[in-house]
């Protein structure tokens, strides 16, 4: 047959795509469900929504406010109308409220796990595609519906794995940062100068007080020499927004009250105090107090946000690439959004919801060594060709007793076979040659336990003698030494 | 302040994407890990690959062989460069592996649940994003690797919730119809006339012999009246057709053997019923006989198949939206595919896999009414606003008894909240008013056992004089008196 000449592809992934495999799928598997159990356990149902929404239902609510028409993937359908891949769960969660308002019960609580797709730049550790893990109540006012959202957080958290000295949480409120604005003359609508001083303010946890001091003024050159241009505020200014700062304490009601001192007479200023006081009122009174801070320098980027917002941050030192400790920053988040589903509706629907980072969980809960190491099934070796259907009656014993196990499927001889289970992080392997076959045997040969002994066995030879890490046995005792092998590691 | 005139878009999804919520998800969730159960047991291990592909690494592989440059959503990434969404899990499968080859076990053994995407036209019950489920073997050859993925297939249906009676398992090969249609002197490369037998023997179930006939001849006038143009066999040549069509037998062997007379002297089709015979072997040998059989009806549209095919349809009737019970087809399929990493690297790589069309298997399920009813978390009524912690911790030890519970957080009254819990399903609403309050009581309703009660009490003043199905215990015993209604229903 003429064949035309061949076009090979390179195989190669799109840049930030990534593949991943065995033990990191299954730990982010099994950190989903268990977030997804306490949001349940909360009375929260889950949702699916599609990829794709139409580009004018996302709007433009993407976190980087800098850049607010860009970051997402879109493309035309083909009735000319754009559409775009989600860049987060809460844009669709509005749509979907806003679609079906008159049938969902209020408030609507539902949970939401999901890929979603940021078309940003690239870098180590930041990717285009991730996933998201939320949980969000619609048509709940404040502050008790907060509250909640942040118990159920906490939990939530505590339940991915990370335990109470690793982590902290903490709150604050939009309205209170609108009401330190107006303190010191500024607008909060005002998205250059207010915008400028919330950014700083964001910095207070790497930078501290006087990196954010020279970001509120003239601005800030950094290690690597770049200057970013700062919010131009006086040095009493500076000190007000400082003073704000300044008012996290173990005792929430004092720094309430501090940052109530700091905002002086404004009106929506007063009203976030109020709110936080009621939220710490029930986070005491629920046990969550010592897990959960009211701290003025949470400020969260997301232009939504409307009320209490919060944020939790890892506490133990995590290392890059390069070995260096860095600020690892946050791991989950939330707050409250009263206005996203009024874009649709026109009126105000309350909301408040959390999200949680679960590929930043998983790298900061590796950084430390949880990462747990990949054991692979019992592979049953293929010595005989016209005995497949023996190997693979062994494997489904095995398979019967809740053993993952499987037949040698390749073309390759025994050496290479026990390469195969070596790569494959085989416990055990089974062997029934020729040998083993006239004998009505089979040989069990445990592979962490010989690569144990190899390390301190002296001699080729004593090892060869005494192969201590296997044992032949009658066929019918196949799964009782299998399961003694496994059971030894 | 001054606002601009604002813009409100329309809340809606773009054609064939859906939302799915509640119960439909979990069952999904749970299939979807029953299946991956069994996988797992096989020594498969998960792997990951992203949404988007290169749109050359993708290749031409969509199943619909008369569009094969349509189907798929694509975009220009930042850097020019044409990417796709995935339109399966194998041609990533086959990008992965090309890309990391030598690094990989061979035989490479991984399962993948992903959403996937066609960009095809929506029609009922067809969308165009859905999830796949998939297992394969790359670097097994034929036809041992086929035998274990077939049984394996067997096993993952069963896992998923279909019994035995209610389904039938079919194995075919690409090999003996290309010995067929050399049998009646037509070229298996030829994708015209071939083609169009191939797709004629895929209709046999559902148009029977005669039908198949008028499609292999002249052509066939659907009721509709639309016309199929044929493949403009003769006579003698649609005969020979029909008679391998009718080779189906309860003994594999019987029928591999009717095969063979009718495909005379093809070495290709010789050596696909060798691989067949050895197969139906290894099932018979494995008790797998009885659930999966040999059967020349199955042909499979993929393009990329090379060996053995087999697919799993439900045999229960199934009804369309409009009622009408129609042949529902495919719920799960696979084969061998030696060419699909050959793109890429320029050798032949034997593979072969299945896929579980969870969303399909789902919908067979549910209309044949095992979709389970939804039962949504107990709620706790906020009756007294200034109680709600006292709300949060009835509704904290509930769960920590490992029962979905909240607390009512809308803005409204007593009548509105009652209407909440139905509408949610909730099995049991938990009151505390002022009454109980001063008491030290809390009263328990049970509102499933209240829907059924309503059903057969007589007169509304009987059913307000006894609310048998709400009782009233003291605080102390909350716990106990919700689980006694929730077991009792």
């Amino acid at each position: 047959m003429a064949k035309k000449k061949t076009f090979r592809p390179k195989p190669r992934r799109p840049r930030g795509f990534r593949d991943r495999s065995g033990e990191e799928i299954l730990a982010e598997q099994a950190m989903l469900r268990r977030i997804c159990d306490v949001y349940a356990s909360y009375g929260f149902m889950p949702l699916e929504t599609p990829a794709f929404e139409f580009t004018d239902a996302l709007g433009k609510f993407l976190p980087d406010v800098d850049r607010p028409n860009e970051g997402v993937f879109s493309l035309q359908d083909d009735d000319e109308q754009w559409m775009s891949l989600r860049y987060d769960l809460t844009a669709p969660l509005a749509r979907h409220v806003a679609e079906n308002y008159d049938a969902l019960p209020k408030p609507f609580r539902r949970y939401q796990v999901g890929t979603v797709w940021r078309n940003e730049k690239p870098g180590p550790g930041r990717f285009r595609e991730f996933t998201q893990c939320d949980a969000d109540s619609v048509g709940a006012p404040a502050p008790h519906a907060d509250a909640e959202a942040i118990m159920m957080f906490a939990d939530a958290i505590r339940a991915a794995g990370l335990e109470d000295r690793d982590v902290k949480i903490r709150v604050s409120s939009r309205k209170v940062m609108s009401g330190l604005l107006e303190a010191v003359g500024l607008d909060p609508e005002d998205k250059g100068v207010s915008g400028t001083v919330l950014r700083a303010m964001d910095k207070y946890d790497r930078l501290g007080a006087e990196g954010v001091r020279l970001l509120l003024g003239q601005g800030r050159k950094d290690e690597s020499g770049d200057f970013t241009q700062g919010a131009g505020l006086s040095d009493g200014q500076a000190d007000h927004v400082l003073a704000f700062m300044e008012a996290a304490s173990d005792d929430d009601a004092a720094a309430i009250a501090q940052m109530r001192g700091v905002m002086g007479g404004s009106a929506v200023g007063a009203e976030g105090a109020d709110e936080l006081d009621a939220i710490a009122e029930t986070l005491a009174a629920m046990g969550y107090a010592s897990r959960v801070r009211i701290d003025p320098s949470v400020v969260r980027g997301l232009d939504y946000y409307t009320g209490p917002v919060f944020e939790a941050e890892v506490t133990f030192p995590v290392q890059n690439e390069k070995g260096e400790t860095v600020v690892f920053g946050s791991v989950g988040s939330g707050g409250r959004y009263d206005d996203l589903v009024k874009r649709f509706k026109g009126v105000e629907v309350p909301a408040v919801g959390c999200s949680i980072g679960v590929s930043r969980l998983l790298t900061a809960l590796a950084a430390r060594g949880e990462a747990q190491a990949a054991r692979g099934p019992v592979v049953v070796l293929a010595l005989e060709a016209d005995r497949m259907p023996a190997y693979h009656r062994m494997a489904a014993a095995l398979r019967a007793e809740g053993i993952r196990a499987e037949v040698y499927l390749g073309g390759s001889g025994m050496r290479a076979q026990l390469k195969y289970a070596d790569k494959r992080a085989a416990p055990v392997v089974v062997i029934q040659g020729e040998d083993e076959r006239t004998q009505g045997e089979v040989t069990v040969k445990d592979l962490e336990l010989g690569a144990k002994l190899s390390e301190t066995v002296e001699s080729n030879e004593e090892w060869r003698s005494g192969q201590p890490a296997q044992v032949t046995v009658p066929e019918g005792e196949l799964i009782a030494a299998v399961k003694r092998a496994l059971g030894a590691d």
